[in-house]
């Protein structure tokens, strides 16, 4: 495979463009979908297709690629207030291109078939490995392309931005759910439920856990409780603290962060229980702190585990978080106008009351494989709650409110049509 | 204890009212409350204060009265928007007044001391059992009483009337929830998670689980799997069918009552899990079926379980839902004053589209005690669904967004004062 270097001619037409979505999805991920394809259409002069893997990168290796120009400028609108993935992500690791370049012999087989030039690529810390990878890859087999990573992750775990799309919306939907399950808990607590426990994502980092804290009027309001990772689990600690909030206030809300651990680094959701089969039940955390509540201090208790409902909550999306994720997406086009190579545009704070932002761009080197955790200032001394700082930070994030449209009581999402263009290269690609 | 009956005469004035909230509280009681006060305010030459008992009925037992006529009308108006229950609610049951006098004739005592003379009593069905036993008891007592029940409960299992406020709020959530987690789960269903499950409230009605069918845009679309109480679970039927729905569209989306059954009437629930210290592990349905597909089909596995979010979330209330739990608030007010005792005001509906009701009134006698479940007709033939009977039914309930006001991107919900009526009777009450 020889990719000759062409001299750009005025004739010559606009390359185009490569676009995937990785990894787990966000309720505004297809706002950056919408900043990058609108920004390619009102470039079209120096961006020719916006090309979109079907699945992810999967679709680039499998040359499945959706054609956006079938999708209306209205129904690209409405990517805007469209949770999930518009066009399939994936979780797919790209090898090392040093010792298995054929996945990208193959990548680039693809794009050279369909005059890629350009490569944006939607995700978090694997994604920005990803991005970086093929950067690298296409210099050393001197194909000529521009990658570009735009950030996505509810986890908030990148650095280098002040947060990163998807987080805010997903603070906001904690917060709010926090602050009204609570006021249900403690409309009952004298005859009935006294604990109320929120399992929230969060695998290594505490950023929504954190969020929770948002719905606190004061330290010792609702959610009492926060669990983070970044803090060890100490049980006899955690169950004194609950009976103290129990006999203070009647009642003691929790949330917990699913990477809640114990000071060896085990996830305490790692603990096996069995089901009457005899089958292994995986987690979650909520139900085993709520029976290790029972019966160590036999409160009665209520737990929910909010899991995808969490990152797919696109009803109740930040504003602030919806406006950052399409500017993203619209940045990633002008930095690969502007001729930048493996970078990400990420999110500058200039002033945290009123929030001010603009974005700027980092080196993807200086993004991938670091992973970013709630900073010790942002967690209070005893280990159940955050700071002011961190109240600063986080709440800009979630302000505003950008509901979708709805019809007979329903929110409308779109759906594309998410034609495949016809393909190019000869028989399939098996992964 | 004698009551002397008074006759009416023009210097008398009005006597106040008892206005309580029982059981699970919702997205909107607080509205029904706020029907209730606004109606009375404006008919201060009928009706005194409204005192409302701190902690439901309970306040009234041990005569902790909250005095309303210490709330603004600002603060009653932001009751609308305010979820769990502003007063706190319980769950006390009121023995037979045949077999033990005593409550009642410690309920009457501190109704004389108060003046009050309507009793409002806002709850799902073991309230319509009390307000019932109330009014009989007030008769027998010759305690001059008016008892007026108002509809209450997500279950939405109340004979009579239409629909039971509070319900469609957490219908349009659950439908919500679980239309955006079925987009999370597609996006990525080829390389990870391929069954989502969402487990609802509904102990013995699958009207919540049956709304999340409201999510589809056809028999086929997610949630491809409904579990209602009314239909008894069969394992072997249920992972054939994940597995079809997997095969077919790459992905199953699985909602399921917590109510769930097997034929012989045990919830799925009931068998116990042992966690890794020994303890028993109580519930969730979600995590037992999920544990249950992945021991069978290998299939990856993600499940939310929405307990209080479900019934707390203002910030999704349906429209329909909060204006018909004001409007029994305030006709609970209009039977009163028009004489009636002993009835429950009861939404009438006389159009499907665009859905148009009205309120009445039932005998509280035909409502207490009987549970309506969801009838056959709203089940579709295979079991995993709803037929397009329980879909005309069930829309209209969903139907308009009643947003709250936001505050640095937090809802704002209103506390009151809840400042208590001076005792007028000797001691404490112990119950």
């Amino acid at each position: 495979m020889i990719f000759k270097h062409q001299e750009p001619t005025e004739i010559m037409p606009p390359r185009n463009a490569f676009y995937a979505q990785s990894g787990g999805v966000t309720a505004v991920i297809n706002a950056s979908a919408c900043g990058v394809i609108q920004a390619a259409r009102a470039n079209s002069d120096r961006i020719g297709s916006v090309l979109v893997g079907r699945n992810g990168i999967l679709g680039a290796l499998r040359e499945e690629l959706i054609d956006t120009r079938f999708e209306s400028d209205a129904l690209i609108e409405g990517l805007r207030h469209t949770p999930g993935s518009a066009f399939g992500s994936c979780r797919h690791k790209m090898p090392d291109p040093l010792k298995h370049p054929e996945e990208y012999e193959r990548l680039f087989d693809v794009f050279a078939a369909h005059d890629i030039g350009y490569f944006f690529y939607n995700g978090g810390n694997d994604s920005s490995d990803t991005s970086l990878k093929v950067a690298r890859a296409a210099e050393q087999m001197g194909y000529p392309l521009q990658c570009i990573g735009i950030p996505k992750t509810v986890d908030n775990d990148l650095p280098l931005t002040d947060c990163c799309p998807g987080f805010g919306s997903a603070a906001k939907y904690i917060a709010t759910s926090i602050l009204e399950a609570s006021l249900d808990l403690q409309s009952m607590c004298e005859t009935s439920t006294k604990v109320f426990i929120l399992e929230v994502m969060g695998r290594h980092a505490g950023w929504i856990a954190a969020a929770a804290g948002l719905a606190q009027d004061g330290e010792q309001s609702a959610p009492q409780i926060i669990l983070l990772p970044e803090v060890a689990f100490d049980e006899a600690r955690f169950l004194d603290r609950v009976r103290e909030v129990v006999e203070r206030d009647g009642f003691c809300s929790i949330v917990a962060s699913e990477g809640a651990q114990t000071a060896d680094g085990h996830f305490l959701t790692e603990s096996a229980l069995k089901d009457a089969f005899g089958h292994t039940q995986l987690g979650g955390l909520a139900p085993m702190l709520a029976s290790l509540i029972r019966d160590r201090l036999g409160y009665r208790y209520h737990w929910a585990v909010a899991d995808y409902l969490q990152r797919s909550a696109r009803h109740l999306a930040s504003a602030t978080d919806l406006e950052q994720a399409w500017a993203v997406g619209k940045a990633a086009v002008d930095l690969a106008l502007t001729g930048e190579n493996a970078v990400m545009p990420v999110i500058v704070r200039t002033n945290d009351t009123p929030y001010q932002w603009h974005i700027d761009s980092a080196p993807l080197e200086q993004i991938a494989n670091v992973e970013r955790k709630l900073p010790p200032e942002f967690i209070r001394e005893d280990g159940f709650g955050i700071t002011a700082e961190a109240r600063r930070y986080l709440q800009p994030l979630i302000e505003g409110e950008a509901y979708p449209p709805y019809e007979q009581g329903r929110p409308c999402y779109v759906r594309l049509q998410n034609t495949l263009v016809p393909k190019r290269l000869p028989g399939n690609y098996d992964l």
